[in-house]
């Protein structure tokens, strides 16, 4: 009879979107499952990533295991770099996954102390009381694996992101039945994830977007630009398929669209046709029919080489009337008004854009819908259920979606948020107390340039460094600003040398004059070139961090 | 031979969403077509409304000969009362519209001097030059008219806003009839609205919506609660007639939700079964089962009813398990956010949440989908072409759209942003001058509050009174904020004055004390409540209305 609890601690993830990680403990031991990281709230000027707080991991430090990712998604790997440097612990996932870890890992200099260690799907490892199997799971990114822990006091099933495709690209299906096998013996527990729960029907194989992809190349008669995430593989090999089969050249555009295909390539999940690939320095030197550019920046990252490309300051490339330029991606909530601004300037450029529904899509979700989570939850048929990934709203949803099915065993489901806890022992599961969770804001400044060195500072160092608030008027008419922008300070060392803030201000005056016209109509990209400029400018001067947030108005 | 040019002087809503108003001259006479107001971006922290800069008509003041409105959405109508203040002319319309622009004046205090002329679909009249026939369409809000304008050049169309719905609820038809004569006679210019030109096939039919709303009445077991536009009359009679059928009474609840539905009774637009009608007060009196609530505030606005419903925090209706919350309605972009936290609430209460898209859906847009723009255009095939009402990337989709039909005597195509005009003679048509145009920010503080005062501050206020930026700290954990906030102010007079500031600290202080838990973790409604006990502290000691720009941060 197991003596010991078992503990469920979601350190992020759970009523919130984006920096997933959960921790299980048995006893003395943890092991966490991802450590994902999210983008900030516009309510958080100034800070580039937020990644959970693993405080609780820290003060247990002797307890934690090792760390097992499911996938190598940002909100599920974006946080790694952080939580090893409070906590060198082994990391476990597939060699994909870990390869984009290390790429994080190294840009910090990490990487020559992490413990990384490939696990395949299928194989089972053992970590303290847990034995860990690895299954195969289809979703947007390739080498996605469910995790299924055998505990003393029973199995528990975390899915980690999925959809159920039943054509995956790579021809790797989910393995339904490993799921079965344990749903046959008997869980403890599920924890699934909720992201879709609100769609109804099936999502869509990814093999539906080749139709209009299709479509795209045959209309096409000039350039054709697609936008997608960096990590879609299954994409990137569609359109490198048809582009072949098009007589078009692919050239890949942005930092993480370089490095994330070369890593793919190298592994042999992206296969490239010979002669295929074309350097970004050559796109504008071939025909415009010869060509076809893949770009990163679908959310309107105002760095990025998509909204580069948009305001027509793009080294590689610039768009001409006829070209085409299509989102293969959806909007990530919050970036809305980004995403619109960027496709106005793209309109501006003369090029037609493609996005949004449409049939065949332009872009399928990666997440399981309505009757893919019934699926699983009638393949698992757990005893308790716990939602993870999403908010609130999609938790409860997925809470009830289980309860309606009334399959065999379902004892209880949990909608627990980020830092709520749940005991089971062999009485059975309830609430535990609450633990200490948050945000950890970080500031990496310019996402595109190479991070030096990073800076960490939550909000709490708001209360050491302070803050600067560079405020810039435009004439909305003429679209330039007039005199010398104002700045207000708090808490800054540098605040009260007025000195100091004079120069501050002809920085910013700067950076506006060598700005372009373009530039600045597009408040996202002023704001985030201002912040770049200060930042160097406040940090040689007093070697101090203030958080930087740039005001623009328009007069 | 017409010896005057006749210029398209677009002053809002073209390259930009939302406040649409567009100026029509023609020698020495000028007409104005809408006067709307816009939402602001979040960039625009402490502003309520934005509409359009009407510099352009007083400066030719004795030209304008009146303003003609389309329909009563905000967007059309909104900045009625701060062009009248500005510039006192005839006003136009249908009699809904005009009840509706007679509040909006009421609450301004300018309601006896405005001259309000009713006119009826069908109707024609003359302003200087100009003939002007009111030509019925169909939208999501009722008694809605396009317009012929005949000018000594040709006729003028402009659409206002439309879908061409064949099953209105009213049986009120699209007057498809009378713009095809128009389109046989021949048109000089076409100005359509762009919304929906990026949707594919039809627009639904409003009556689309009733199978899912007779879903929701014949499924829920408890409270019905329905959230739409207070303006769509449409919507709320199909509640009113399910309500009747299924045995519930319908309350109405949110101000906007009250007003604008008596005068729409009074109009004899809406028809309310006999005894169907509850007061607020009485909602909690009766049988669950036995009442439908429709309430204002789809949109997530902090102070809206909809919103304090979900936070607990209404005092006519609290949600219980079971209990039923359909928003019938779309997000405007922007608002995600807002409205993602609004539904977490109104899950955590236990309410089941319908929303989103679903067959049949649970709402239909009243914007005209691509092909029914294709239907105008063919039955108008004007000489020349500006697409109306929408970002640069929807009006260059709209006239691409135009181009493509290739309708004979299509000679040009014009994208127009705010701000660049049209001049067309009998040579044709071109590009002329920009003209002064732009944005002006007001705040008529908490939206719920009786407006006493309108406070017109443009952002060039800033140098007159500054602003006033306090920072609350929020412990994630405990959800309590720590200490006295700090207060940030600049160019405020009383920014200098320390005494006033501890003050103020004081009065965030209590603000915060006097707030639930529930209203502490939602920072909408916080930042909301905070700035309008500040500003009315600070409007008292100091006679100055700095912008307040509350900072929420969790530590």
């Amino acid at each position: 009879m197991p003596d010991q609890n078992l503990e469920v601690i979601p350190l992020g993830g759970l009523g919130e979107f984006g920096m997933n990680s959960m921790a299980l403990r048995y006893g003395e031991d943890i092991i966490v499952i991802d450590a994902g990281m999210m983008f900030p709230d516009s309510e958080l000027l100034g800070v580039d990533i937020v990644t959970p707080d693993f405080t609780y991991l820290e003060q247990h430090a002797a307890m934690v295991r090792g760390l097992i990712l499911t996938h190598g998604h940002e909100d599920h790997i974006g946080g790694v770099p952080f939580l090893l440097s409070q906590l060198n612990i082994p990391v476990y996932g597939t060699e994909f996954t870990l390869k984009l870890v290390e790429r994080r890992l190294d840009e910090h200099e990490m990487l020559e102390e992490a413990s990384l260690h490939v696990v395949e799907a299928g194989e089972r490892m053992q970590l303290g009381p847990f034995e860990i199997e690895f299954i195969r799971v289809t979703h947007s990114i390739v080498s996605c694996v469910a995790l299924a822990i055998t505990t003393p006091l029973g199995v528990v099933i975390h899915t980690g992101d999925f959809k159920v495709d039943p054509t995956p690209t790579d021809n790797e299906l989910f393995d339904l039945h490993t799921l079965a096998e344990y749903g046959k013996r008997g869980v403890l527990l599920l924890m699934s994830d909720s992201t879709n729960v609100d769609r109804p029907g099936y999502s869509e194989s990814e093999r539906a977007v080749r139709p209009r992809l299709e479509d795209l190349f045959s209309r096409c008669e000039r350039r054709l630009v697609i936008s997608c995430f960096s990590s879609s593989i299954h994409r990137l090999q569609q359109i490198l398929d048809l582009a072949a089969e098009y007589g078009r050249k692919v050239a890949f555009l942005g930092r993480s669209m370089l490095n994330v295909t070369e890593i793919a390539h190298s592994l042999g999940l992206l296969s490239i046709p010979d002669s295929t690939l074309l350097r970004p320095q050559d796109i504008m030197q071939i025909a415009p029919d010869k060509v076809a550019v893949v770009v990163s920046g679908t959310q309107g990252e105002p760095m990025s080489a998509l909204s580069r490309v948009a305001v027509d300051n793009h080294k590689h490339l610039y768009l001409q009337p006829g070209d085409m330029v299509a989102l293969s991606s959806r909007i990530i909530p919050g970036n809305e008004k980004a995403i619109y601004r960027m496709m106005n300037h793209i309109a501006r450029r003369g090029a037609e854009l493609v996005y949004g529904s449409m049939n065949p899509p332009v872009h399928v979700s990666g997440h399981a819908s309505e009757e893919e989570l019934k699926l699983v939850l009638n393949l698992v048929r757990p005893r308790y259920f716990v939602p993870i990934h999403g908010e609130y709203r999609q938790l409860s949803r997925h809470a009830q979606l289980a309860e309606h099915l009334r399959f065999a065993g379902l004892k209880d489901t949990f909608v627990l948020e980020t830092g709520a806890t749940l005991i089971i022992d062999s009485q059975g599961a309830r609430r535990g107390e609450k633990i200490t969770v948050g945000r950890v804001c970080i500031d990496s400044g310019s996402l595109d340039d190479v991070v030096e060195d990073i800076v960490i500072r939550d909000r709490r160092h708001l209360s050491e460094d302070g803050f600067v608030l560079p405020i810039i008027a435009i004439n909305k008419l003429s679209g330039k600003s007039e005199g010398l922008p104002e700045i207000v300070s708090r808490g800054f060392v540098g605040g009260d040398n007025a000195d100091l803030l004079q120069e501050a201000r002809s920085v910013v005056r700067r950076t506006l004059d060598s700005s372009s016209p373009e530039e600045l109509g597009d408040w996202g990209v002023m704001q985030e070139k201002i912040r770049t400029d200060l930042k160097r400018f406040l940090s040689k001067q007093t070697q101090r961090r203030p958080l930087i947030m740039p005001v623009i108005l328009e007069v």
